[in-house]
């Protein structure tokens, strides 16, 4: 039933950068649904995404966009989530699946909770993407065997929940339930820490270079790795941190602790103490990743 | 006059690691010298160099190993090239040039200092490497087109200098002289410091995590390459650590600024500072790699 129900759905993305224009090009080069409206502020990325073939139609008035859609995805930045969320529930049909795909969820999920109940919320988020941003680099392979979390709420029914799930593996990725605040914790750790900690290598890095130009010819795969992050939008990461303080403060705690421990070993010589916090890194790092 | 003293030299290269296997490898397969003599405390690594066709002869006799040899290149971790660098200058013929590939300079250039007057000795440090190590993942293209740096001494003489020039550019490499400060300091910034964030990233996520398996279900592509380096050889970089413990420590010092610099941000709610923080590296990562 859900898979006859998504064959023929109106699908509306909500915004074409990265996210929302690979979300529309999976849907589309899988011929997942019925019919994918775009909807853009700039109707260049509306020409550029027909000519993409990624939307079959395109508007840059939400209202017309989300009007008659039986599911409708935001993919903008998380304030601008927050807005929409609050306002344009008058506009969706009854029974329209409203979720997004906000790198955190707790305040999307809350925010949620007061949408009309004509509307079927459910969180999300596709853990995938790219530092670098835009429709130019959308892709609609970025979601495949990807996790994709969704966060249903008390409010959200089972079937609807199934039937973001068949949506989420109609794109080719791998539906995950989770509740909010699990999620967030777990992505300050493994997604928000370490653009943190990318962002203060490169600016320490910056600085103990001390304009020695010849620092950047020495590095090598090692400083681009680890830094690469620190690339990412600033508009978007300056949302996501200030919509999961809270944890990504704890996680700035807990890697100030860790160089904290470096620091004391190296200053005191403890060879023990130093190879201690080194093995359990590499062993976890190991065990992850073999 | 370098060319035909490197095409017919015999090189003897010490330590048939990542490092010391790809050297050999280069050497072998660009017919850049004329016998390449392996030493290596194990031999099965020998049995597997002269099987991957990457050395002329081997031996686990270390001064058989070098009589003879024009060039020795020790390639085993920082605290066995000082060791040897201490004992084994009466073994070396007159003239012959002595250099390593270690990753800090000070203190092995420093060592070299006294080394008999008949060797000429010169600090190395090839920039690339892998996480991995072992002859196992040696590659003859390992060190092509990277940079790799020569910390000549007071004593080294010039055309001596421009011989292992010569050597460095026949492994495919770019020569760059630096004094072991400018090298140590710098090393530090742009190598030392992204594995200890490594390091201190994976153990602050484990915290945070605390048990929950799905935080590394969650992980994706900024967590796997912000942390990669975190899995690096223990003993060589609990060698580098100790040999450049000012720097490093120096680097610690600005990573916590930088983090300390964040979470009062966050705190604050002070989206300015933030936003400042975030652009600057943002800013400086596209300007190192666009």
């Amino acid at each position: 039933m859900e898979d006859g129900f998504l064959a023929g759905a109106r699908v509306a993305v909500v915004g074409l950068g990265l996210m929302g224009g690979s979300l529309a090009a999976a849907l589309a080069s899988r011929r997942a649904c019925g019919h994918v409206v775009g909807v853009a502020r700039n109707p260049r990325s509306l020409e550029m995404a027909l000519g993409m073939r990624i939307i079959h139609s395109g508007t840059t008035d939400l209202a017309e966009g989300v009007a008659g859609a039986d599911v409708v995805v935001l993919a903008t930045p998380i304030t601008d989530i927050l807005n929409k969320v609050r306002s344009l529930g008058p506009l969706l049909k009854p029974g329209c699946i409203l979720t997004d795909v906000g790198s955190t969820k707790r305040a999307i999920t809350q925010t949620m909770e007061d949408l009309p109940p004509h509307v079927e919320p459910i969180g999300g988020h596709p853990m995938c993407g790219k530092e670098t941003s835009g429709l130019s680099v959308a892709d609609e392979a970025l979601y495949r065997d990807k996790t994709y979390v969704l966060t249903p709420l008390p409010r959200t029914a089972p079937r609807m929940v199934a039937t973001m799930e068949g949506f989420v593996r109609a794109v080719g990725a791998r539906p995950l339930l989770l509740d909010p605040e699990r999620h967030d914790r777990l992505v300050a750790a493994i997604s928000h820490l370490p653009y943190a900690l990318a962002v203060a290598l490169v600016n320490a890095a910056d600085r103990m270079a001390d304009g020695d130009a010849l620092a950047w010819r020495l590095a090598s795969s090692g400083f681009r790795d680890t830094s690469r992050v620190a690339a990412g939008d600033l508009a978007m990461m300056t949302d996501i941190l200030a919509t999961n303080r809270d944890h990504v403060l704890e996680g700035l705690r807990r890697a100030q602790e860790q160089i904290a421990a470096l620091a004391r070993c190296l200053e005191e010589g403890d060879a023990e103490g130093l190879e201690a916090i080194l093995r359990a890194a590499r062993d976890r790092r190991l065990e992850v990743y073999g």
